[in-house]
């Protein structure tokens, strides 16, 4: 189960090196993740009101080419692994199939108190290809 | 002559009053216009390697009601006036036609020391309706 | 009445143009401000948490002179004037006295559901000189 | 050999969940990094003058605790290993000694084509203990 999300690079992006500042990509694959859940039928203003927070726990990644102004890029993004309390994604920025950037990135599910709970059914049900 | 672009409010735009950060309005305009200046045939980073950069010299925003998570918003510009130094436009981000923000914003056109110089053509000559 | 809030450029702040990028400014300014509603001792977390959110309604900005990586910047703050509604100010960014960056800031308090209500007490005792 | 930074977390630095926006612990450990680097006697605009740019080439995070709006935080940064090619420190973000991010980051130097280069001499010869 994979999910595609097309963006552009503006000059906010960049940083005087001439590139993309490199947390920038961190933006660009939660803006990739916001759009899947929504399309699996997860309403986040929902969960907030509810109570219920997603928050990323951990994540490795690598920066392997730069992307620049105008670039028109795509993350891709896969489920590696999803339990009650984990989902697991594997991400990656590219630009023409070109891989620029991949991330691991381990979401949990929190209440407003800061405490583990499961995360939305959806988010496992769905992603059982 | 006016120009249209549509984005999308993601988690990294609010803020913890549950709202779009208000320096991030900067961010969607800018988006607008680059996108805008693209389209009129004006190449940026190619402006950028000879030596040319577009500068804010002033704005004048409002803000009239708040954009939240998932909006689809849409930034409409228009150009107000042009000479060969400065290029003023007035832009709003709307939310399915209400006006959300409203800006009068200044842009001039500097060489690499920071001394004013002349738009590119391509901004004034298609700006004429 | 007037403030004084002290920072540095750093890499995230710069753009593509080897300059600060044009919104990071309303951040700059923001941080000055907070920094000294604080110091009124006002506390904007529990404002918020009793329903309360200052909000920018309006913003009159020049750009005068770029900052770059390093600068070590000071944020000038005067009131302009206040009333029970709206505290408004004059910012200004300089670089060893040199102004860079400009701006009337118009703040208003507002409630949650977004309806204007009265700022705190502080703001407008503690800025009668 | 390590370092230490303060800093203080300010609105822009939030996000609607009511707590610091994962990207940002990047920007704050980058501010870290130059500063250190800063002062063991590189001057970053000059090594970019003369083609010459830092990389993140990977990082490896951990999300421990949130941190909120006011918070004073402090960045502790140590070197793990450096080689003419890698200099890899591992930095955490703290509050009151208590640590809310983790992070190993391997960063590399780069010429402006992109193409891996030797770091300043300053980073190894300094970073022995």
């Amino acid at each position: 189960m994979s999910h595609k999300f097309e963006f552009t690079v503006y000059y906010e992006d960049t940083d005087m090196g001439g590139i993309v500042y490199y947390a920038n990509y961190l933006k660009f694959i939660e803006r990739a993740r916001s759009t899947w859940v929504a399309q699996l039928g997860v309403d986040q203003l929902a969960l907030q009101a509810g109570g219920l927070f997603f928050a990323v726990r951990a994540i490795q990644a690598e920066y392997l080419a730069p992307a620049r102004l105008g670039d028109l890029l795509e993350v891709v993004s896969q489920r590696w692994s999803s339990t009650p309390a984990r989902w697991i994604l594997h991400q990656e920025v590219q630009r023409a199939g070109q891989v620029l950037f991949t991330a691991e990135v381990t979401i949990v599910a929190l209440t407003e108190a800061g405490k583990p709970t499961r995360l939305p059914a959806e988010l496992r049900r769905n992603s059982n290809p």
